[in-house]
């Protein structure tokens, strides 16, 4: 496939997109249809889909010319990168083929046993692969930003407190994003966190425990996503938030991802690495 | 004793302040002294404390002219109204005395038991008497705001969430103020708090039960108080807070109180009163 | 047109919507299709938009049966209530149609000279109209929150502040939500927004001047709309928060009207008449 | 001077406080008398000062054994460390004894002209100067957070919003704190804020300007100083705020300090030395 030049005369990365009629998928389409620099090639999605045989941009009222298939050849030919949220039996299975040919694959699908996890490893020998549990740009930066606030505020007796809001349909708590932050905290000031985490406060709960990491989660409405950390010191606060307010994030890391792995041959890597952040 | 008149002519209201070496009692003597239309007559403590038959206004610096007693009748010598945040038996005591006298006492005490609340009501036949588990005049108010959100918003579909902040010290949670809260607005919604209230959330807790009221609560540093209430919709969010920074919002209703107590023959009342949210 | 039974066998109410292929138009339009008690009868777009002639459904990949029409008497023909988020010229060229055939309206249509609203009072002798700046229920609930907050909190010295945040797009500020906010507050104090506003703060400013209102404006991405009013004590605040995360909170509001006019034969009304706050 | 062992037997640091009988001063006091490792070994105030003569601790109610005098020779007998916050010529005529005699110095004072600047830089040869416009802990590591949030999120289109909000006597915005936090933005980024501040938003405004960086400055009651800075991206916003709510964390900086004086010879050092930022 001879993909058209972006706007300064390179060629545009090709991108496939699995899970294609899905929420992410969708969201994950239109950001590609956007984006300059960026070409649809293909667009994936489970045999017995009704969406299969339609124009990918179909939902956009859009003729992109690429077809919904559930052929996995199809679906990556021409790719430069395939980009992935759906389940761990399926995006291993385009792993496959795709390392095989070398296409880049961004994994956002999360829910991979051990086992699987060696798996991917082993395909990221011969294609470039990036795993990350969180896409967004903000919540990986958040996390670098904790783990220096955690290194700057050990001494000096700040508390730290994390309280995530999250739409009513949410059936964990606190959020995966919330215990990744805790880690990133408990491991910067050479701790683990099950050591320190203070996951529930009812009746009498006696004075704060020194040293602990309390976690607080809200639920409610349509919240998309916050999380807020608290350093709480005598007479002063240091907070650090993340608000998602859409998907939006999660597409847009996406698409860095996958930019970033076009300029790879091999390995396996996660945001820090494409954010410059190691 | 005869006060000298306020800067509008009108005699000053004499006050007399209970707890006086305490940290609440220093405040209400500092906020008592920097009013123009109040007069401080007279500064109680407990036998035995160091403080007694020093100035009151020592700690500030300054020459009163009142001493610190454990002699009830000379602490209510002149008073117009007694200010008392100390002990069910100490406030009862004054109490006692108060009502024989006429005069009237601003209640900050907590933790009666319910036959003491019965012998308080007895005592306000005599003299008026306001009793408040919260003086602060924002608190207050929030509580009636809460009230008239929880009614507009009872149809369609907003969670409630109550989350408060603490200082480290504090040994129960959620906090007295946030439950009072949910009692408000489960009772402005014709319903029951211990019908509705979900105190904790930790680990596959389910989506979230509908019409119910969480709580979550934070703890750390030297936080004086913060109560904030969620009404989250589909793509929208109302939220009322209370933030307090200091003591002061108490002492401060407390003299209002005391203002309004001073109008007042006899009689049991509440912050709703004085503040005219009835 | 015979609208199939909602679920409690009422008859459906048919709700027709203006601009069916814009942004709001089309937010409106899946509300309605995923609310059992409403039926869409009719689609309207202006003369020589691309859309005509499809499927109202279409961008939702379904098949409704309306077809969007130029055609006023078409796209008003069934219909119980018009929504209508337009320009002004052509809410009134709908309205006059809609007010001949008893059709209630819904205007969500901003920017009307005074000449143009005399006329709306006009029709609405004829037919059901709502008129309001702002549709949402949330922040007509916050209107009338801070109404009572203005009144408590009048005496005390609370300091008054409006803060709001919105996308990077917006060209004024501040926005007019927030001057409604101000206008409601000032009255609610019996002043004039006019006497009280502080529009901007740079350089040396000299403290704040007694019984202000200020106003603080912050833009960036795509934030929907965040308002907060802050009330500022002597050790402590309190504040009140709007916050949008989608303009779902709009169409909603919007839905709620069509149900209220539904059953008025005739009258202006606005949001508080819908919600019950008067 | 002998002083007492500190608890691991170490020498107790001897600190002299300048400005002994003003807010900052007293609870600079306080902060040494709770301290274990600390000793106050002088106390100094302007000729003429009322408290010339009384003991240090007496506003505490405490005997200290050290009176304030404004004998320069006497405040600076025995001490390690001096802790400055009055003014520029006091605190320069203070340094110069200290230089002499090999006291540290941390000066908290603001207000130096580049002509005194250059003075200080000379005394700080002879002994150990610390010089901050800010001495609190938390503001000092949100300048860093701030510095490596905005090296993370230049790329993407975050647009960066400063807003602080201050007490009802502050006469500047906006606040010093403020700028600098938009100066560390800026420079971290390649840039000069001078370049990129906007400071006001009323009216038309027109859309955001790209690359901008905007302030918002919010006033009321006793508020003691909070400040946020918002990373507005696409779907996300990330928020680094800091809140103070007493002067102590200004006091625990100056005794973290104090302690890192009292280990250097001589130099000039700044917050990010004492907390290892560098």
């Amino acid at each position: 496939m001879t993909a058209p030049l972006s706007p300064d005369n390179s060629p545009r990365i090709a991108v496939a997109i699995a899970g294609a009629s899905g929420r992410m998928g969708r969201m994950l389409i239109e950001a590609v249809l956007t984006s300059p620099d960026l070409q649809l090639s293909g667009a994936l999605d489970a045999p017995g889909n009704p969406s299969l045989g339609t124009d990918a941009g179909a939902f956009l009222g859009r003729n992109t010319g690429v077809q919904i298939t559930a052929d996995l050849a199809q679906g990556l030919q021409g790719a430069d990168v395939l980009i992935d949220f759906t389940r761990p039996e399926g995006t291993l299975a385009h792993l496959a083929l795709a390392a095989e040919r070398g296409v880049g694959v961004v994994i956002g699908t999360t829910g991979f046993s051990d086992a699987q996890k060696v798996q991917i490893r082993q395909f990221a020998d011969k294609t470039a692969v990036l795993l990350s549990p969180n896409m967004s740009v903000g919540v990986n930066v958040t996390f670098k930003l904790l783990e220096m606030a955690a290194k700057a505020l050990q001494e000096g007796g700040y508390d730290i407190e994390i309280v995530e809001a999250h739409h009513k349909h949410k059936v964990d708590a606190p959020s995966g994003t919330a215990l990744k932050m805790g880690e990133v905290i408990a491991e910067a000031q050479g701790t683990q966190l099950a050591d320190r985490a203070v996951y529930e406060r009812f009746g009498h709960t006696g004075a704060r425990v020194a040293n602990s990491i309390g976690f607080a989660s809200m639920r409610g409405g349509d919240i998309v996503g916050d999380h807020t950390v608290l350093f709480a010191g005598d007479g002063e606060r240091i907070e650090i938030s993340h608000k998602s307010s859409s998907r939006a994030g999660y597409a847009n890391g996406s698409l860095r991802a996958a930019r970033y792995l076009a300029r790879q041959k091999a390995g396996l890597f996660d945001m820090y690495d494409v954010l410059g952040l190691k």
